[in-house]
């Protein structure tokens, strides 16, 4: 209940070139259920470094980071997590007494979702994208023991630069050599003007052992659609985001809920 | 409700050295009962110039501020209305797309209330106090008329400048003059401390037509509680906090709603 707000509650929130409501509605759920006097609220700006300091000024505890401050925040916060370091890409920060950390909790939910899945580290995966998320799927690959795959990307040097980090190839389009895993790190079958396209096409996804999409507005796209209906095991991009924003709602409150609440929450943030 | 705060959801937050409950109660009631959307949350801050620069870049609709804010964050603000700029003290920001305008609710609220009360403008009036409120409460006499007076204040730098400012007399203890209108803007009978202390004595109350207490927890301060016994009417810091929230209200949102709702809202934040 926003009347049960009081000079206590604590505020968190995101900060976003095109703020959703997820966030908002996901950790706002969990709050409310689990009755900690928190408040979530998304936000954008123009002025980032005012962001910040406002968030350090203001005892916000903590905020989501997305598109396009994940980069250019760093420079203003105290510290890097481990999660964050590696990539040099920050998803969340946490203050304590005004000292901010920088986190990735898309780097660590993959590799929570690549162990919870069991996903043979021995796979050979080939995985589209070259943007700030694919560097964190490919670093959680990498972290996770997979060594052994390909960065599929137009965008030569960013492809090559995250293939050399990862110490795997780079191809322009998919090649001929087969991947057991496919995971899609691209805007494509996400809702919009590639809602229609299907990152890899039916032989690669035939050929494959598992499917993992990132896209998860819709979660059912081309690709896990396809997937699905050849028998493939898939990870989605809905159980990235989630469990993202539950690694992100633990760093805030440092509770963790059990996952019928958390299967609650997210069906109430995804079905706006 | 707590799960409808979306991204478009409007932040209206206070500043304050020690943050209370009333602006957040009484602002989230009336957001709540007219539908409207927004969120209104108190803050604290060591570092001024950085929350007002979170507040202009995280596009915050508008902020009350109090002590000791009033008179430091003029100089981080772009422009300031008449209420504030006469006495060079800021209660209420309002954000319009980062343009940040200074106003005084607590003045343009006592002006309204000595219209609305009927106080006579030629009656003397003894003010004691000499701090931002009471520059409010005697620069709103002044321009509401009151020119024979006298400003009662133990400390006489502070107390001889604010009576040349209303073009009254100073005095460091009540003088022997009656003053129809007694008016107490100090600490004395708020709750703690000087919770028993009567800030005028009963042959100046037994004296004075008309008893204006800005002290508003409690609502009845020895000083009403005598005028009340004594048959005189009165004016509460109660209707000062409330009318100047309301004044803030209508600044935030443009919407002025019906006294029976801002009786409500008043009693809700009251009494927590």
């Amino acid at each position: 209940m926003t009347l049960s707000i009081s000079k206590d509650t604590r505020l968190c929130m995101s900060l976003s070139g095109r703020p959703g409501n997820f966030g908002t509605r996901f950790q706002n759920y969990l709050y409310q259920e689990l009755q900690l006097d928190y408040l979530y609220k998304a936000f954008t700006t123009t002025d980032l470094p005012a962001a910040i300091g406002g968030i350090r000024a203001l005892g916000v505890r903590g905020c989501a980071v997305s598109m396009p401050f994940k980069e250019a925040c760093i420079e203003h916060l105290d510290a890097l997590h481990e999660s964050a370091a590696t990539l040099q890409s920050v998803n969340t920060i946490v203050a304590d007494d005004g000292h901010l950390t920088g986190y990735n909790t898309d780097y660590s939910a993959v590799v929570r979702l690549l162990k919870q899945h069991g996903v043979p580290e021995d796979s050979r995966y080939a995985l589209r994208g070259s943007g700030g998320m694919a560097k964190a799927v490919a670093c959680a690959l990498r972290d996770s023991g997979f060594s052994d795959g390909c960065i599929v990307a137009r965008n030569e040097p960013a492809g090559r630069a995250l293939a050399a980090q990862c110490g795997v190839g780079w191809c322009e389009t998919l090649d001929d050599q087969p991947a057991q895993l496919l995971v899609n790190v691209t805007p494509l079958g996400m809702r919009g003007a590639d809602a229609e396209q299907l990152a890899f096409d039916e032989r690669a996804v035939a050929a494959a052992h598992w499917v993992f999409d990132v896209v998860a507005v819709p979660v059912e796209t081309p690709l896990i659609r396809l997937a699905r209906a050849l028998g493939k095991p898939v990870i989605t991009g809905a159980e990235v985001i989630v469990l993202q924003a539950v690694e992100q709602f633990v760093l805030y409150t440092g509770v963790r809920s059990d996952a019928e609440l958390i299967e609650r929450a997210a069906r109430f943030a995804l079905t706006e």
